[in-house]
């Protein structure tokens, strides 16, 4: 009979690691039961701080150990395939960082173990359980935007050069998982450019566009080496606009009733009127509950209980292919690379 | 013998005709002596705003009036081409509302005619006139930046709808001048991603990344269907950076002394270590000047004194060269497409 | 027989009496019939401008002139009384720019002798007409901020020091017109603090504290040595509170759902429970209607049709009688000064 | 003989002693030997959180202990006094909580007693040690400003209410301690109003003035019921003016280049030619040095080496005849109310 707390073991104790053993210990549906770490440093550092949890540099003895049921990997990406496969394989449930695998292939492959072995199969992408994006995703599914006419993000600042990744990987895969969160559509090309100011780096800043086979554009613009830093998108839809600014320590969200209307008949263009609609902004209030407090309840609940998670196998790799199509494509200096083999359709889970 | 006063005449009253007639009429160089438009109720406006000015419906007025030595071009841009060439051939000097000429070819058969009459050929890229421009342009020249990284301008707001040209003609155009006027090598090659919301009409929202020889990159977003109004550019140095916010009252350039420091050698890309600078940031104090007052003192300077304006005929063609580059990758969802036919070697003029 | 538009006289053609001029001369409901001054350079300048208004330095000549049904004063304060009580003897309705009169005991008599000839004497306090500040007082109305705790201005910014009358009597003013407008008790005394920096001048900054019958307290910070320009008041209720920021282009307004629940009864305050709520934000839109146009419109519609004036003259008295009390409190160090003679029961009018 | 690392105890682990063990713990030079609590629980956490520190529920251990040079005061403001005075009679150096003390004559008495035994009596009024104060102070005393006009502050947020000590006393003491340190002459009035809306509850908003010799004046608004939160000085001098925004992530401090110039004499005022001047901004890097941590560093110099505390008894005994001189003013309505008694020269310190 299992424990009612899920059991937690942890692969990976660096830079991430410790933030989800604090999540998961406060949970009350969940328990720490060991953490495993290469590094003598840092599992004494965990010891230290965790004092009821094992530490161990063999990853095995997490593997092997009936008390625990989930596995977090908290890994360098090199590594996620690896250890994630394995621990499916031992016939635990997964939370593996983002990205969740460097290749759509890897992808591929974990989400079919998960699935033959029908195991929870959960990606990290933390944005997701933020209340500004949860907020939004609710504003565009209940259809306070209207149709959703575009998504422009702006993610700049000064840092944090990457060595092993592009600019793309690292701070675009937030706008791309929160944009396969809250369309209702895939992608079905990309066009990106790119550039590396410093030599032997890989790029440090990118634009991204994504074509949808609606009218629908989203774009995306990163860059390490920006004077300040922005946090910022535009969502324009048919009936109202939002801007999202997660820099604002209280509004993150201002809903604009902004908007214009047309007369005429698309076949006359040069009959049609254009008219501006300008009503009033909206800041709905945002909690602030941490994000990474609501993603590992929820995926307690969707092991315990059959929930799906914001983000699966199938969303993640959708933004590993829209990362790997993007890095394609800023190779040709823009241009388009079909999204050919789509992930099957997508089933929307609210947290 | 010529009056001291430069013979203005002026060529369309429509939208923004006025302006350059009440500023032609403070400057004390210059004198407006004929206005012409077809539309008679321009006409006697013209008329009841500027008592001494004779108007008439009648362009060939303009054309054999000895009194005038020099001709605006006011009107929709179909018409710059037939009334800059004619102006050109009856010996006059010229300035022209942008842009220039609906095409490349027109713009340089007006090239051609204006060096071989010696006579100034000029286009009203405002923006170069500005004091903010003129400022970043000095610091960008003194060296102040170091090497430029990057030019990243965002150009939003909701309206106004063209139904003639697209976004990028209508809004790019000013960066794409801007760009131009500060950066000292020209693009080689452009990727451009647009769409439009309403079905018949032009692009509303476009993204256009310029390439260079050198590492440096520049990127434009414009969108007439953005909640807020935007006009902001981020300008990346080797040593400094600038951001410059059209929208500020009073501090419209701010300058950063931030950016990175890179030891190790590029071939050890994996040893690089990356450090950040963040030092004072300084705003610069921008006068107050109109533009257009200081564009049409510049013109009459030109033409007087051989002083050469900062827009002439050869970098509004760069301007319209990337413009016709953008829209074919823009309709070939960002392909990228040379710029084939550089414009000759520059001369930059400084006001 | 009168003639359906409103036959106005206007003397002053300074600084603000030519804003005047064209919002009556724009008005389908009003005729500017002739304008007085003494300056000869400004009535040519006045004809130039209005073709069809008849110029004169003679004041008698508008008082004589039966076509002119009502006066508008636009001189300096020094002279309003004289000119608006000539006006009225001579049986014109008035509307004189703010302040009223140099004194309280001016402004009686003129109210005194309006009422005595049943004619409209209204004060040109022009934020009134404002859509923001009719937003506000709209919802003040409504009761969408429940009880009012406070309203606390800051109306700072570089210049324009006044030689004849301090910062209360230029900037607080129109704090002081806004608060008797939009709150319905009336101060019962004031304590003010100011400072003069340069020897010889009156105030340049000042604090200025309302008291009223009930726990509302109204603040307004002046300040013409300041280094940026802040025009920001805060408003406080049981229920929500606004931030009104007239430097916003568009969002002038905002609305908090924010406030504190209290537990327990006053008797037992060490008991008291308090609680935060924080709740949506909301900006209403703003339309962008010129203000001085909503006044001349509305001065006609009281002059034709009995509607009352937002800042007739009892409000323009009570305006005058917390500046001559604040004057007096500044002289003595914050000393209160009791507002003995309260004007009579308000009568507020929606416009 | 001493241990190069003063040994140091804290009473007081609630709110605030953590965040100073946490610091001394921290400093190379500074040991904490034993923390004293009467609560359990704490005592308990604090055991658990700094294994080799020693916790006791009696105070006098602290006091016997030989291994303690210094004692840390951290509880309730009424305990204080004689916490402090215990502590200095067992020839402990002290650093205590803000406000010192609820009473000026306490605060004296104290003052008397370190002075008397040489001991350092130092009050941690932290916002002293924050790098954004101390680049304000530097440039004032620099002589950047020229001759200070003004210091006028705003700080507000809702919550949260205190139920012992009102607004002034809360907030208001962080600008006053300001005030003090970077002002090189004592106020010698204040004026100040407040309002309770909150039956039973202490004042929860207030307006304060400080009245100097000089022209100069500070004024300091504060409120736990304002809508968003304000941390904002505007400080005017006559070259230069500040204004420090303590929400501002990163630029918190910027120096305008801007006044005004005055033409005439005095005794002319009618003749006064007033200009202004407008120049750069500037907003020098501020470093992120956590503030409690360059204090307990400060402290420890102070105690071997003779540094002086940038707030010793005597600075925080003046905020402290300030608070109270405000308090009585409150309680008339604004009048003003005498510094009879200013405490002797001051010994300006810099860190």
């Amino acid at each position: 009979m299992l424990n009612s707390q899920l059991g937690i073991g942890v692969v990976g104790h660096g830079y991430w690691g410790p933030n989800l053993v604090r999540n998961f210990a406060a949970s009350p549906v969940a328990r720490v039961v060991a953490v495993a770490d290469l590094d003598p440093t840092r599992l004494a550092n965990c010891a230290r701080l965790n004092p009821g949890v094992t530490v161990t540099n063999r990853y095995e003895d997490l593997l092997d150990n009936p008390a625990i049921e989930a596995i977090v990997v908290a890994t360098p990406v090199q590594s996620h395939y690896d250890l994630a496969l394995a621990a499916l394989k031992a016939g635990k449930h997964v939370l593996v960082e983002k990205p969740m695998a460097p290749s759509g292939d890897q992808a591929r492959r974990l989400i079919d173990e998960a699935d033959r072995r029908r195991l929870i199969l959960m990606v990290d992408h933390t944005f997701l359980y933020t209340p500004a994006v949860r907020k939004i995703s609710e504003l565009v599914r209940q259809g306070e935007l209207g149709k959703v006419y575009y998504y422009d993000s702006t993610r700049v600042s000064l840092g944090l050069f990457q060595s092993d990744v592009s600019v793309l990987w690292d701070l675009a895969v937030h706008d791309l998982s929160i944009i396969d969160h809250i369309l209702d559509e895939a992608p079905v090309a990309v066009s990106a450019t790119g550039c590396r100011h410093v030599a032997g780096s890989p790029e440090n800043m990118a634009h991204i566009t994504l074509f949808f086979e609606s009218p629908c554009v989203a774009h995306v613009n990163v860059n390490w080496l920006s004077p300040v830093k922005v946090r910022q998108a535009f969502i324009g839809g048919s009936k109202k606009m939002i801007v999202y600014d997660d820099m604002e320590p209280t509004e993150k969200i201002k809903v604009y009733d902004k908007g214009i209307t047309v007369d005429g008949s698309p076949e006359k263009a040069h009959q049609l009127r254009i008219g501006y609609r300008a009503g009033d902004m909206w800041a709905p209030h945002i909690p602030t509950k941490e994000a990474l407090q609501s993603e590992v309840e929820h995926f307690v609940d969707c092991v315990r209980n059959g929930a799906q998670p914001l983000c699966d196998g199938w969303s993640a790799l959708r933004v590993i292919e829209v990362l790997e199509a993007a890095s394609r494509s800023v190779a040709e200096h823009g241009a388009p690379v079909a999204l050919g083999h789509p992930a099957p359709a997508r089933h929307k889970a609210t947290a």
